[in-house]
């Protein structure tokens, strides 16, 4: 069997979900809502189940997608992407990080990944043989340390992949921090795969800001949204690449190995979703920055020390201040053991076993009496 | 960008589906059916998008539907399969495939694949990194060529993947040629990964036999299903793995980094489906062999060589009868811009230029007004 496959663990995500089911705690673990998404967008998707569109959508995504998609690209940023050779939908931004990668990718090419990072982007570079080239963004403030990136670039660099927001930090990369990454992405001739599913998702005025705007960067960027995070449908998997015509063509092939296609009333769906008014954007990241300002007072209240955070469905807690004995793998499971609480030890977001050990990440997309009851909970077991 | 997929032509099917609706032809090409799948698998899959479960899914499955892919697998094969550990649904077959590739192959393992074969075998077991042996089958009767398929297997092997049903050629495996397979992957240690996809469409009393209920070859066969062809909804792109509980963790992992999860209402309904009662699944295999027949008899009269047909939605016509002055794609093109109607030339699914190439490849899923109407402009034609 493949042994990077096999020295690999389940993904921390399933194992402490089900460690929250067969507890019976809160599940403040894996990054999805407990309330569902848009009604019109939902019916739409069952509506389109009904007028005989069921067989095979085009291989890059249905018409209405694909156009909505690039509508939506010009609307927020000011993106021109034509939706006939500049865009690609798949089935959920997992699929589209494996299909960006698979597109540039050869055997022996370096890839620059920031850590912490998503627990399927170092296995993915490694089992298409290229070599990630790790850089460690600092807590508590998770700034970019200039040297190190600069000095993970070289000859063989093929790609960059990050995430902003980012997951689990909630950070927001900086204007300034993105033109550091142009920089190096133009002098080194490379490629950028940009991981922007909590693009609506952001805080306190913080905007989020494609690397793709960023001069010289447009033909270099993959840009991959998420319906899941920008409609609160996580379970969907649908996700979009909008990337130069120049690459279009290899990330397609790619998709075409890894699925061929994505359920097109999902799509249609979706589509109704890109389109809908200002209000609702407004509403999704005024609604989340509410439920993160009450789970982050309640964490520290209870005495955790919280983290900033910018973007994203998550707060990262320092668990030190509590007094308890133990690294973030025995606390998570002490939490969900005891507390009946569940939240994600945040080492799962590194390579290496030097990685700071003293953080737990806790999902704020949650209702507020879930937010509440979790918080009580805790505060009962400190 | 990566040289495998550069190298790599858009799919024949998206590039003949394209062909036919520029030239107003009839798309006999791509599988896929012109009628819709049954109406309580596409009600249940709209009612599930209403009742509140559209955050992730667990990794392997939602239970229903493992629970259904269980029952089906005893049912019909008397395969036992717990549906707690040795069954995974992937997004479509396709991501089945390249999730079982993934979980065995190691870099230069060998992989042995039979010719004809689908587009993306290929392109998958080399950009993991492993070494395809290719054992090729010949028409007209595309019987196993035993000598060569053994000395295909050496101690590099790792597995071999094919198609029964199979595409293009319509060969039902035999249990004689199973058993052959099946000795020389229990002499070289080696799994089994088996596109199963049209298990239920065989025709005159043909019967799909997986090489999993073969004498050892439980523990060495990933089996693969497909809502999209067992329930004529090939757009919902939901497939299952059913494997044994030492494969599947590794098979899980594969298909984390590729898709994490499938939709969780289309799961629901491929789970209605799967629970459908015996009259479907035989309705489906009688009513797609009189399609077949009605083709194979107006292909036959406009004087087309037609190969026999044991399962799958094809047809393999020789068409030097006709006197046409070329090879299978020119043919395929005449035929879509003369004739308006579209067909897939074989050489589509051959590595090298010296395949067969007077084939063309029929869909013989469509209503019998359409296949009337797609023989009535050859009949023209020639
Ligand atoms: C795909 S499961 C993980 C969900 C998620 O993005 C997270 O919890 O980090
Ligand atoms: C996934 S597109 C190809 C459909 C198919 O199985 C075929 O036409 O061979």
């Amino acid at each position: 069997q493949n042994s990077l496959l096999s020295a690999t663990g389940t993904t921390i995500f399933t194992i402490m979900s089900a460690l929250a089911l067969e507890h019976g705690a809160i599940n403040l673990g894996q990054g999805f809502p407990d309330y569902d998404g848009p009604e019109d967008v939902i019916e739409a998707a069952a509506a389109a189940l009904k007028d005989g569109r069921n067989q095979y959508p085009p291989l890059t995504g249905v018409p209405e997608l694909r156009q909505a998609v690039s509508a939506h690209n010009r609307r927020f940023y000011g993106i021109e992407a034509d939706p006939n050779a500049e865009v690609v939908v798949t089935s959920g931004a997992t699929e589209a990080i494996t299909a960006c990668l698979m597109a540039v990718l050869n055997p022996g090419d370096e890839c620059v990944l920031i850590e912490p990072l998503y627990d399927t982007y170092l296995p993915v570079v490694k089992l298409l043989g290229a070599v990630p080239k790790l850089v460690r963004l600092s807590p508590p403030k998770w700034e970019l340390p200039r040297a190190e990136l600069a000095a993970a670039f070289g000859p063989k660099t093929k790609a960059i992949l990050f995430n902003t927001p980012m997951n689990p930090t909630g950070k927001v990369f900086t204007a300034a921090e993105l033109a550091f990454i142009a920089d190096l992405i133009a002098k080194h001739d490379c490629y950028a795969i940009c991981d922007e599913v909590y693009e609506h998702l952001t805080f306190d005025g913080w905007k989020h800001i494609p690397l793709m705007t960023l001069p010289g960067m447009r033909e270099r960027c993959m840009r991959i949204g998420s319906a899941g995070k920008t409609f609160s449908l996580t379970g969907w998997k649908v996700g979009y690449i909008t990337c130069d015509r120049s690459l279009a063509p290899n990330v397609a092939k790619a998709h075409q190995n890894l699925t061929f296609t994505t359920a097109p009333n999902l799509q249609r769906g979706v589509a109704v979703g890109l389109m809908k008014d200002d209000d609702y954007f407004a509403g999704l990241s005024s609604g989340l920055q509410a439920r993160r300002d009450r789970l982050a007072k309640g964490l520290a209240e209870i005495g955790f020390g919280v983290l900033p955070t910018q973007g994203s469905y998550f707060i990262t807690t320092d668990f030190r201040p509590l007094g308890f004995n133990g690294d973030d793998v025995a606390f998570c499971r002490a939490l969900t053991e005891e507390a009946k609480v569940t939240a994600i030890p945040v080492t799962a977001f590194y390579a290496s076993a030097d990685a700071p050990s003293h953080y737990a990440r806790f999902a704020f997309c949650k209702g507020e009496a879930v937010i509440d009851e979790a918080l009580a909970r805790m505060r009962n077991w400190v």
